[in-house]
Formats: C-alpha cells, structure tokens, sequence
C-alpha cells in the first residue's frame, strides 16, 4: 500500500525501499549479528550463542507492524525489535537470549542501520548523478556549438554557446559529487558506544569489539586512531547531508533554466514527450516538463530539511530527547527527495529536445541590441572609445525606442561619416552581427572545460542501480 | 505495512490514515462524485450518467498501486485516478464515461480532496487539544496552589504558583484553537476553476455548479461573493498552515518545560509510567520523558514545514511548476508532526505526576535568596528603601558566596540594628521566607485566569476522535 | 553610516528607521515615561518622581553607543539603558531614581517597546499594501479586457483576460491585510508582568498599573479580563508574524508572474524606466526588474524567518534564554525584508507597461491550439462528442507534429465532412478562434470581482507614510 | 550609530566590522585595483590608466550614504560605485575613467570582494575557535578526571568523566575546522568572467587577465585548469556556508549541555561572573549564562541561514533574479551569528567553574541506581547471569519505589544468601558504588583522545584577532 500519495508521488521507489520498514529492519539486525559474532571472536560472548542470534538476524522472522506500534510508545525504534529478537534467539536457545544487544544501545543500532541504508542510497544517487553529467555531456558533443542567448536577471544579456550553458550545468554535478563521496568516507561510519559512549559493559574489550564489528559491516575503521561514538556529536553526518542539499540546489538551478527554456515564448529546450508523461487529456498542444517538476518540488522541501538536520544538534548530553529522533525522519525525506529530482532529470536528459533555430530566433528578435558592446569595440579603433561608444548608445536608444535593427542603423551612421565610411564596409560590420561569430569566444570557452568534466566522468558500464 | 519507521514513529496512526492512499483517493472520488451530481442538477450532463459516475467513485474499484506508479510518470495525482475512473464507468456505459471530471481539471479535484481531508485532520486534532487543556486544567484544580520556583534564562528566579504555570500553558492552547477554527473557516473551501480558474467548459453555468458540489461536500458557499478558485493563491491555505505551526510551537514550549522540570535534579514533574514506554531493559531508573520526544522532535520540524508552505506560495501563473506539489506533501507532514505531539502530550497530561515537595525543597535549596526582594520591601516601612535596598543587597552576596541562608542572616542583622530590632521581630520575617505566603499573589492571578479558561473550554463529552 | 550594504539594499530606508537604536531606545523610554505616570495615578510611587522620570525619558539624553556595547555583555538591551536612565534621573534627583523601572523586568521594556515600534511599522506597510492594490486595480480599469494566455505548469494554457489575473492578485492582498489586521489586535498588547509575570513588587495595584500603562501607550486593555503578560506565550505574535510572512508570499507569486512577463521573449508586461533604475552600462537594451528583484529576494528569506519565529516558541520556562532574543532580531528582518518587497512593487505597479499587442501574439503564436477545447464543444452539437473529441485531437496532434495553424486544418476538416460542412461555416468557425472572444467568460467573472476588490480598498487620500 | 540593536546584540563588532559599509567598499575598490593593474600588465589597458585607476581605489574617496542609497534603486551595489569610481578617475584624467571596470561586470566586483571579507571573517573565527577548543582543554587537563553522571533523554545514565564529556564538546570543534579551512581552500576564489561569464570583452587575454587578478588579491590560481566564474554556479560557495552553519550546531550543542549543567539544581558547571554580565539589578543571586544566550540564539537563526543559501541556489541562467542578491545578505548574517556564539563560548570556556561536589552529589542523589549495571556483572560471577540480573532488577525497583539506597538493600540480599555471603564481603561490593570507580573506564578511553585532540590544536601565540 503506497502510504502518504503526495510523498510518494515526489519520490523514487528504489530510494523509498531503501529507507523503508524491512529494510531498515534488517539493517538493524545485520548490526545485530555483527555485534554477536564480533563479540564471540573477541571472546566476550559464547560463540555459539554468537551463532544462533546471527541466524536469527533474519527480517523476515519479524513482525513489522508491531514492531513499529511498539516503537511509536516506546519511543525508540530499538527496544521493540530486540525484544522480538531475543525472543526468537530464546525460542532456540534461553542462554543464549541473555546476550543479544550486549554491550549496546538503542542508538548504536539505528544509527548504524542509518549508516548501511544510507551507503546503499548513496550509490544508488551516485548513479542518477553521473547518468545525468553523462547524458547533458553527450548533448554538448551534439549540439554545443549552438549559439543562444545568456540571460541575466532574467532579461537577455548577450550571446553564448549551448556548450557553455551546459558545462555550466556539469561542472557543479561533479564538484557535489567529489564533495559527497569525501563526505560519506567521514559520516559513513560506526556507532558504537554502549549507554552513554564508553562501550562500559564491554570493558577492556570494547575497542577491539569495536573494530570487529566495523569490519564486519564493511565499515571503516582506524586503527590509529582512538574509536569514539558520535551519539550526539552530529556534525560529520549532519555535514554530509547539507553536500546533499546542496546537490538538490545544482538540480534545482539546471531545472529553473529547463523550465524558462521550455516555455512556449522561448522554445530551446523541452523534456522528452513519453507516453503518460506530462500529458493533460483536454489540452493536446501541452507537454508539462514533470522532471522539472520534481526536481523544483525538490527545491522547496530540500533546504528545510538541511535546516532541520542543523537545528537538531543540539542534542542533550549523551543521547538527545526529540531533535535525534528528528533528525532521523528528516534526513530519509532529504535522501528521497534529492534522489527524486536526481532520477527524474537524468531521464530527462537522456532526451533533450533541443531547437536551434528558435536559440536563433531568439537572438534575432532583440534586432542587434546583444552586439552592440562588439560593435563599440570595433569603431572604437577607428575613431576611439568615447565617440564610438556614444554613437552605439545613441544608435541603441534608436533601436529601443522604434525599432529598426541595429545593424541598419549603424551603416546608415557609418555612411554618414567619412571617417568611418573609409575604414569600414558593410562586410567589416556583418559578422558583429553574426551569432555564430559571437558564441566563438564562449565556444572556445567550453571546449577545454567539457574535455576537463567528460574526463572526471568514470566510464559508463552498465547502471543496475537505477 | 508501515513505510518508513522513522516517519511513522513519530506519526500517530489515526492522522496517518486521513492522509494516506485510500483515504485521498476517496476523498478524489468524492468530488467527482459531486461534480457529476452538481452537473445534472444544472442540467449540463445527463441525470443518468451522474448517476453512474457517483455510483463508481468508490475507492475499493481503484488499483491503489497503479495510480501511485503512474501519478509520479504523469506527474499529477488526478489523471491516472480520473482514467481509472473512467474506466470504471465506461464499463458500465461508455457515453457516460465522457461526463467523468467534466468541466474540472487535476488541480480541482486535488487540492478538494486535501480540504475534505484536512477537515477530518482538524478534528482528531481538536479532540486532542481538548484533552490536553482538560487535562491541565484539572491538574491546575487538584494542585494549582503548590508554590514552585519561576525561572527565567534557566535560573531560579523567584517564586510562583503550580496552577499559574499551567494557566500559561492552557492559554496558548485555547487561542490556538479559536485561530485554527477561524482559518479553517477561511480555508477550507471548494477549490473549482477548470483549466484556469474560469470554469470555461460550463459557461454560464460555472457559478451555480460550483454552489452545488460545495453543498453536496459540506463546504461553505456564500452567495453573496463571487465564486474564485484559488489554484495559485494561496494565503488563506498557508496562513492556516502556519496557524498549526503555532500551535506546534506551544506543543513545544509545554514539552520544553515539562522535559525541563522532569529532570532528575529537578524532579518536579513526570509523565506517567507505563509498559513499553520510555523504559530502558538496561536501567531500572530511567523513565524516559517519551510524549516531551514526539513534542520536541515535532518542534524541530514543524517550523521548516511552515516555511516550505510559505517557499511554494510564488506558484506560476495559473497552476504551479513543483510548488504547488511541495506544498500539499509538506502539509501532510505538518499534520502528522503536530498530531502527534499534541496526542502524546494530551496522554501525559492525564497522567502526570506532580511531586509538591521537590518544588519546595527546590526553593529551599536556594536559602531564602529568593525572597530578598520581599524582604526588602518589608524593612523599607523601617528604615527606608535606600538603607533596605542595600542592606539586602549585601546580606544577598554573603548568602552566595559564604552560605548561610538568608533567614538567619536577616535576623542577626535585625538584631544588631537598634531601629529595626524595635519594630520587627523573628515572627514578622518568618511569613517574608514562607514558600506559601511568597506564591499567594500568583494564586490569586492564576485563580480567575483558570476559571476563565475552563469556561471556554467545551464541556468534554465522549472522545470517539482520539 | 549605512551598517551592512547588502542588508540595506535590500531594504527601505522607513523600516530601517522604525527599528534602528534611536527608534528603539525611544519606546523603551516612552515605556517607562508611562510606566512611572501610571504608578504615580495608581499611588504605588510619589507623583513627583514620576514626573522626573517621564521627563528624562527621552532618547537624546541616551549614549546609544555605550548602550547597545554594554547590552550585548549584559545579554539584555533594558539593563544598560535602565541604568542610563536612572542616572539621568538621579542627577536630578537620588529619591526619584530609585522608582525608575520599578515594578518591571526587563522584558516587559523590550517587548512593549517591540510593540510600539511594530504597530508603527504595520501603517508604514498598510500604506504600500493600498497603494500596490490600488495601481493594480486602476491597471485593471484601463487594460483589463486585454485578452491574454493563461499558462499552467509553465506551459500556454488557454486564454483569460488581464482583469481575471489581476484580480488574482489583489485578493490575496486584501485578504493579508484583513489578516494582518486582525493579528495586529492580538499581538499589538502591552508586555508587562513584572520579574516572573506576576507583578508581585506591585501587589494589589499591578491589575490597575498595567491597565493605566496601556492606556497611556495607546494600546487595548480589556477591564473584562485578567491582565496577563505574554513573557513566555508568543502564539499571538508569532502568529502575527507568520501573516506577515504570509503576504510575502503574495508578494512573491505577483513577482514571479511579473518576471516572467516581463522576459524579452514573452514582453506582456515590464516594470516602468526610470533613470538609475534597473539599467546597465554596457548593454542599452537592458532594463532589470529591480522590484522583482526585491520582492524574490525577500521571497528567499521570509519564509525562513518565520520559521525562526516558530522555533524559538520554546521559551523556557518564565523567559527564554536566547529564544527570545533571537525571535525579537528576526521580527526586524521580517518587517524591513516584505517592506522591501511590498513598497518597491507598489511603485512599478504604479508604471506598469502593458503590451497588448504582445499578449495577442502570444497567444497567435499557438497557432490555434489553445483553442481546440472550444471547437469540441462546438462541433459536438453537430457530430456528438466522441466524433468532435476524436477529430480535434487528430488535428490538434498534426498542428503540434506539422505546424499549419488549427484553424486552416479544421476548416479543411469540415468541408471534407458532409454533414459539417452542412452545418457549419467559416463564419461560424471564425469567432472560435478570436482571442477576444475566447476572453470574455473571463472578463465576465473578472467584473464582479474587480469590483468587490475595489469596493474593499478604503479611498486614498495622501500617504504620508511612504 | 549602532543600526538595529537587536542584531548588534547579538554579533561581535569586530564580525560586524569586517562586512560593514566600509569595509565591502574598500574590498570592491581592492578588485577594481586588481583588476585595472592586471589589465595593464597583460596590455589589455594603458598603465597610466591603471596606475591613475588603482590609487583612487580607496573608500575614502566614496560618498558611503549615497552609494547605498542608489544601489537600492539600481538593484546593485556595484553600478553606483563603479559610478563614484568613475567620477574621481575622471576628475584626474577624462581618458583613463574610460577604463575603470573594463571587462568587469557588476557581480565580478560584488562576490570577489565578498570572497575578500570572508578571508578575514575567517581569521577571526578560527582565532576563537581554536581558542575555546585550547581552553576546555586546558579544563580536561585539569579537572578531567572528575566523575559526573551522564544523562541520555535528559535523565541520569550512568557515570563518567568530565574529561570524556569536554572531549566530545573539543572533537567536532576540530573537525570543523578541518572541514572549514577545506571548503574556503574551494569557495575563496575569484570571481570573474565579465557580463555572461566568458570574459567576452577579453577575448583571448582574458584567462591571462584572471590569473593575474587572483595573484595580485592573493586568491588561489590554478594554471592546469580552465579558469571559470561561477556567477550562477553556488555549490561551492554554499556548501561552505553549510560547514559554518554545522560548527554554529556544534557550539548550539556546548551551550545546551552548559545551560544545562548550570541550572540552579544541577549546579554542575557555571559561566565566569564579570561585572556587567548576566546580572539582575533585582535578584543578586541571579547570574545569567549569557554565552549560552548568545549561542542558543544563534541557533535559533543559524539552520533558517543556511536554509535561505540552499533556497537561493536556483540562480536563473547567467545571473540570478533576486536569489543572488538574498544569498549575499542571509551570507553576512550566517558569519555574525555564528562568530557571536563561538566568541562568546571562547571567553566564557577561559573562566568556566566546575564543581566538583555537585557532580558528586548528583551521583549520590540517584541511591547508587546508576550502578546497578555494575552489580549484576559482578554477581554473575558467582550466581550466573540470569539470577542476578533478576535480584538486581527487583532491587533497583525497590530502590526507585520506597528510597533505600542501592547498597544498603544488595548488602542485605547477599547476607541473607548463603552463596553470595560465601564469596562477596562488603568490602567487595564497596567499589561497585565508588563514582571514581565507575568513572574510570571514561578516563580511559578519554586520555588518549584528548591528548590527540591537543595534538590536532597548533600552538597557540598571541591572539590579536580576538
């Protein structure tokens, strides 16, 4: 049953499996049966009772929904599941019972749990990432060349190339990236403390415990440094979840420029069309851009969430009261929204539908304007900087007010004074004019820059993730 | 099965189940129920076809599963149910079918749906604010003249009355409620516009369709105004949103104190015990404040919810690009979260355990310090209110630094002074220092204050809602 | 000095002034100019003391640098301005000074002062909220028949009149400001209850003291109920606050609309030229949307100040430690940031261009299809629904596949089909394809709401205020 | 003149100092210097020119109040000063003002010299930081081995260290810091890429020009990689802002626990008293923590900062609508906040007053409870686990319910137990209870984590940024 529809409508399954009721149940339980069988080989527990509580480590031996009713009066998520779990051990074995969960607490279990889901959704995200830079890389090697207006304050300022935009668009991708695996190799770690962090019951062994069970869940460990919990030392994960939003703030700027380009008075770009995508029943002329969509959506809830995670840390003492369990919920929501935007965008990507004709269009319509500072750049060589800049700005005011193209204005101006009719024909002055000409600097621009991303791209095999 | 742990723990199952699939897919299908029977009262569709559009709009003939799967492609909630719909009728007869969601578009069926929804949030709601202050006020009856310490900037500061601190908790609570009813009444309307909120397709018979499905809904209508949609203004929605956010705000400040006052150290104050909650199999001692958890883990989101609704009120023109779709699934969230604080709390509230003699010996504890300024009132009838003043101030330092208790001080200074020995003796300090003479002012504040508050509360029936 | 540029640009220099140190240190003297003249009435201090004191309390005789350095160590601004102020009195008068603040904490100063300085800070925002509804309607007057497209997910919907989306803006104005309003009386109340909200150095008097303290401020007492501070209860102002936030956002969806108009490639609608407003050096063509700019601007931040609102409610206790004092630093910005946004959009609105001839070729540039629902509902009198619904998606589908326009490809349609071509001319087609036509169900809805709008905004006189 | 107080309360001066009015205008003139000297290097622009350019680069020159003024209006900071530049070039040489700001565009100027504060801004940070990172060490140092109880949900757990406790306050100090200095190495870059981020008017020489203006500010170059602006590309810039948010969450996190270690019925550990700091003129046994205030404020504000620079990154294409402009202003707030908490908790960590006795004595007021874990280890050893366990269990409920101490009653079990008798004597049993005992395991663990942190600290000089 597919929960809250409003949520699940701006989430991806495959991260929502990730984070949800069997598998954060099992999660918990593999840090279960690590603890048994790292506790055995340091000799702290019986190996067979070790052995018997890995193999009840199973979620399927669990019953969800009352583990979940119980949590809810419990207050912790932790002590219904071992209860269910000690009874299972004890059904085989009563000895053997007395030391599930030994040594820990309720937080070293969930959040460990959080650890494994989360490496999971971070690979999973890792793939949509790079299915995107990948994808808007190849459009770049199609159609980079193609000249388009640069837009500032949403007004047109002057002409680009489409690479450029685009290389734009990659760069930050790669950068969060980099930022998230650096991120994750500091946050992805084990939470084992015991009640209150000093791993008490363990003794002496608690460190070497501690590593076993860090290696067993494939987590890292240091043996040069001092092990430590972070119960309610947030900021490593707390950092890795703002590289996060920050990724769902490069998403939401690719998709606010998507969506300006795909409106129907611009006209450059558009999201695929599919078969129950974007469609409406009563208006056949109309392809809503749903990537953008969820990747704005997104936007709206994904720094909210970053400052839920930074309000909550200011978690009391040695275990918080509300902000942890806080931070918890919240940080599933950033992983699935993110991932969301991510997702929906790298499918979009894939098929870009990109009009070269309306980017020229586009330019055309502003009748010269966008060249007028090459333009003054050019005259000014014949009659120098101040006159040839106040004739452009003369002839721009022209061009605003009533409307002639610029170029036409300026041969007649050119015609009109000797000094520049000698110097410069109509053949000087038309490739100020040309767009193909003006996107050359920025085209120059983005070559070395696409060649630099396309390289910090790994090759693409084949994508089970996603 | 319960989706994400994390959310659901801190989520009560009544408020998830008014927002979850079925009940948003049968309150979809409850509008169109009404379109179609509106239509046929104006005489715009067939009677017949109305009749076999409302006999179809039950969720049990929806596939659940599907409509969420294909809601995500379609990037709406409303196509895939309205095709399965469609479907539905069309089995029975296909001309009919083409009156299904006539005249209406995805937005309408959608955000109507939320408002029936939310009208059922709002009382399961309002029985638990009920509870709660029913519960304080009760407990503000039974112990409201037990002296206890105020504290300001978390130090003791001087000396109050139990009931006056509830009445500063029962207030809030009661003008939150007189607001949230308020704007729901402002809130919680019909929303019909067609396409673009012209009601194109019906023509002149937009206004009193419109008229029609919000009576058959149970929604106002008020002849008088011009019927509008408000598909992309949304002030009345957020500003009920952020009505609930207050309200979560007081949960939390009610939550902060008792959490405060529940403190070993403290010791005033404790939620009730019970199995399963806040325990811990480890330490026998700890009962842990488990509804002050879901208050403040609330409070910790709530705020960020508030401000997504307030981020997605610049909805593009006619119908919204990812911020109309943010908002409605952050307002189930601010529902839940609030829920369950206020239910949580409402459930400690009957229960709680109040230890009179901590809040005394708390003041004690103090060794009359807090009394200096009663104390210095009553020798300025003396001696003055400069020579007063200064005395206690010094006799205050020595009480801080060296320990004796300010009582013993007085009367040895008192001693010593000639004048004052004249006219006050031991049995006239004694009542400055008395806890209970100290708290009869809050008393006789809190005294009409609660009366006044229980007589806005409505006479507590039964509670099915809860 | 102008402090922070980037603040300052983003804000009026009015709002600056309501809540600058003079400004402040202002109404915390008139607090405690009232304070003194209501003990004096009420007997608690002798009235020639009171006289002194109320004649000291005024802002030139305050070194506002020492203060606002010395508050920031003593973490409260009443302590250090309190002293300042006693020793203006004492200088006078030794007696006299040792009745200044009596009866008050430090609170109660700050907060009515808050009070003051908001209630002024409200008139300067109701003059901008009235002038910017008032621009939009008298646009409405002239060019509300303007047929134009209506655009939902970003995409060219169908089309409406300009007085249908202009009154779509102003009612969510007109309602903030009956909101607003309203919240002003709840929130807009003396703060005073002495140390811990009992008023106890007041004893009997303290009911009496802060009735008169009101009344000599100008704020509302109710003799009908209990007098209570609001120390630690911020529901009424935070909800206040949110409405605030609220009308940000109304702020924000004009904003948007208007910047989205106002693109070179749309050109429906531009901010007015002025010199030094919006323009660029280098590029003459360029004019920013400098009022948009402010009010998106504003649209990022508000609603995060709201949520701070919200998240400091948690205020310990009988006063908070740092809560409260964030909560009073974040009102201030939320005030001078919706400041920003309301008055600069209420001086473009006041220049709006309009160009009519833009929004038609918009609309034209759709080549028909915007208006195949309108052929269905007609052809469908002739042929029946399915047919007509079966042939305007085929041909709608070759418009958007091939490009003739949809008109030419229907009337191609209809002379093909005998039955068609026997009902139906090109005369009759002709008016299914006029914009104008198409806009008049909008007109017709847009009249009776325009005028009720209009009817809502209190005639203008001068406005002083802005 | 102080501007709004309530925010300069709240923020240091010298913070406050470093993005003032003057201080941008002198870092803007620093780039226009830069830029006019690289220029003419590079032969881009007349020396002459560049030299007259760079030595009018100086604030004094610029009429602050009308700067700002006309940046309101103009939307940015930039054009009016380019403007008042412009002017004091030209009054020296009409030729080379043509020069000022050649090939610049207004955000080139703005974001370089925002990068040029934040330089500074750091300094001053992490002087503090590291500041309060050495003085609770040097508290560890000398009261580390104090055992105190630890407190999971706000209530007691069991024992440990008060050095263990400083070393989880110390440890994400550090990590911060790391991660900070990393994410400024990223984020503290040039901007500048001219009107739409190629460097257009450059043309060839503009990544020469770019490296040479990075080198004359002392901004990292890069000569292996393509130079690029990142005008709309914020994910650098914001994921370090995100890093300052986290340690504004780490000093939220001191301060929670401090304010509540210094509540009067805790008492465990108190800010320094000073004159002028946290006093009440009215009670004088009230010592206010007002560094906590500071940092608790901050946190209220801080996740609402970072959530606004995340919100701000949908920059449109080449240059942001509003977005920009909020980000650079919720950038300024972000520092002054933070840098308050942390400056405020440095000077209050120097004078920190632990006592010891109330630690103790909160030990003792739990009846030994907080050591029944301990009991049940050592009487498995004799009685097996499950025996134990069980005795313990009833004892401790016992103690919770009628109030004998713990040892008191697990004496008298084991003397009326002919097995326990045999093997435990009193003698045994009395290290169980010992505080110094439990708290041995934490020193343990604490010491080596300690001396690495010391170790990670460089060795602090003289500290004239503080």
């Amino acid at each position: 049953m597919p929960g809250n529809p409003f949520e699940a409508m701006l989430s991806t399954p495959a991260m929502q499996a990730v984070f949800d009721a069997p598998a954060i149940a099992q999660a918990m339980l593999d840090f279960e049966a690590a603890l048994a069988q790292a506790e055995a080989l340091e000799g702290v527990i019986p190996t067979a009772a070790a052995q018997l509580i890995a193999a009840a480590c199973r979620v399927d031996s669990i019953d969800l929904e009352t583990w979940v009713g119980e949590s809810r009066r419990a207050g912790s998520l932790a002590i219904p599941l071992v209860k269910q779990l000690t009874r299972r051990v004890a059904e085989r074995d009563e000895a053997a019972a007395r030391w599930v969960h030994w040594g820990s607490t309720s937080q070293d279990v969930i959040d460990t749990a959080m650890v494994l889901a989360t490496r999971r959704a971070l690979a999973l995200l890792d793939a949509d990432l790079q299915r995107l830079a990948a994808a808007l890389l190849a459009l770049a090697e199609r159609e980079g060349d193609a000249p388009m207006l640069a837009r500032t304050l949403m007004q047109p300022a002057s002409v680009i190339s489409l690479g450029f935009k685009i290389a734009g668009w990659v760069a930050p991708l790669l950068r969060c990236r980099a930022r998230l695996q650096r991120a994750a190799g500091e946050a992805l770690r084990l939470q084992f403390g015991g009640a209150v962090g000093t791993l008490a019951t363990l003794g002496d062994a608690g460190p070497a415990v501690a590593r076993r069970v860090a290696a067993l869940l494939g987590l890292p460990t240091s043996p040069d440094e001092p092990h430590h919990a972070w119960h309610t030392q947030r900021d490593s994960w707390v950092a890795f979840g703002c590289e996060l939003a920050v990724l769902g703030g490069v998403c939401a700027k690719f998709a606010r420029d998507l969506s300006l380009m795909a409106q129907a008075e611009v006209g450059e770009m558009n999201e695929p069309a599919a078969p129950g995508k974007g469609g409406s029943s009563a208006m056949p002329h109309k392809r809503n851009p749903v990537a953008c969509l969820q990747a704005l959506a997104a936007a709206v809830r994904t720094p909210q969430r970053a400052a839920s995670l930074l309000g909550a840390m200011a978690q009391e003492h040695e275990r918080g009261l509300g902000n942890w369990q806080a931070e918890l919920a919240e940080w599933v929501g950033l992983w699935t929204g993110v991932h969301a935007a991510l997702a929906a965008l790298a499918e979009a990507a894939e098929g870009l539908q990109v009009d070269r004709q309306r980017m020229r269009a586009n330019i055309d319509a502003l009748q010269g304007l966008v060249f007028a500072e090459a333009c003054t750049a050019r005259l000014a060589a014949v009659i120098g900087r101040p006159r040839a800049q106040a004739l452009l700005e003369q002839l721009s005011a022209r061009v605003a007010a009533v409307g002639p193209p610029l170029q036409a204005l300026l041969l007649e101006a050119i015609a009109q004074d000797s000094e520049l009719a000698a110097s410069l024909s109509a053949a000087d002055i038309a490739p100020l004019f040309d767009p193909a000409v003006a996107a050359e600097l920025a085209v120059a621009r983005a070559t070395p820059w696409l060649a630099a991303l396309a390289h910090e791209l790994p090759p693409r095999t084949s994508n089970p993730a996603s």
